[in-house]
């Protein structure tokens, strides 16, 4: 997607340790008409999929989710990491590692709002290696629910997450997919 | 606000402990028109307010916060919790306990996106002894920024934050403040 690109150029910053700092429009602070465009580009690329459910993952994953199911007109699920005392215990569970935290949480969503009726599509900002996905995906096989498609605004592709999903034959539509970036120069080159 | 106090009524559960689980349609699955129509009703209370920021913190303050953002045309920051490898050291911060989670928890805005020409709308889910909103606050003073106003979905109306915070001055507009609720019937009453 053009516009996520050049915003990427634009305020990305490129840092050692292969992390692309996008703090200024997606993950910390959100310029939600951009996410909105985000979320008009998936739901033309989806158009005719029976969605009735947008999945994600807290954090950064719930503001866009929220946008996307205003665009969506369909309610926004978001799983929640390691247990809280206000989550019943009847829960689907996940066990996701995180190499941004470098800790492994319960990845959760409540049986209650989740079943074999579902038609999901599951957003999140970033995709690297796939974990928290998978963890997502595994969530849905769970209930029963159908993965209709898996929404990313910004891939890692050389980190191959995404790729591997794309082999199992899920949809993957990564808005922007990053093949290589450096540190030193800056410089992002997409797919 | 009517909306918000009928369907805290219809699903929202009360449950021993102090807990109202409002999972349904609030802080897990969202019901994202609901969530619009909280934020326009937040915007003509706040009609002439020059509003160009809205704060939360991390994680259900997020969705709404989000098509908060969309509805006054605003960008959308949100706090995070604890230190989070890709922060940068430059952070406003301020120590908040949880009762919910029972932790005290670093909440972190980097100061790129704060400063005082800042006119901030804060925006949480709950607010019960505000121990989250008075480090939202404080993340607020620190920068120099002007807290506009404060928007809460449901206040814990016998638990004191929203009134200590009116009492300092700020105006607090909780969309629905609940006075009294028991576990045993259910009920809920609201001011």
């Amino acid at each position: 997607m053009e516009l996520l690109e050049q915003r990427i150029r634009k305020d990305g910053i490129v840092k050692e340790g292969n992390v692309l700092k996008v703090d200024g429009f997606l993950n910390h602070q959100m310029d939600v008409s951009l996410l909105k465009a985000m979320a008009e580009q998936w739901r033309a690329d989806f158009a005719g999929k029976p969605i009735n459910k947008i999945l994600t993952i807290e954090a950064s994953g719930i503001g866009i989710a929220a946008i996307a199911g205003l665009v969506f007109d369909v309610p926004v699920l978001f799983a929640k990491k390691s247990k809280s005392i206000n989550i019943d215990g009847s829960v689907y569970c996940s066990r996701v590692h995180s190499f941004t935290h470098k800790v492994d949480s319960d990845v959760i969503v409540s049986k209650k709002f989740l079943d074999a009726n579902d038609h999901v599509f599951i957003i999140d900002d970033f995709m690297a290696n796939g974990c928290a996905m998978n963890g997502l995906i595994e969530i849905c096989e769970g209930a029963g629910a159908t993965v209709e498609g898996i929404g990313i605004a910004i891939e890692k592709g050389y980190q191959g997450g995404g790729d591997a999903l794309r082999e199992r034959g899920f949809v993957v539509d990564s808005l922007a997919i990053v093949e290589s970036m450096d540190a030193e120069t800056g410089e992002i080159e997409f797919r």
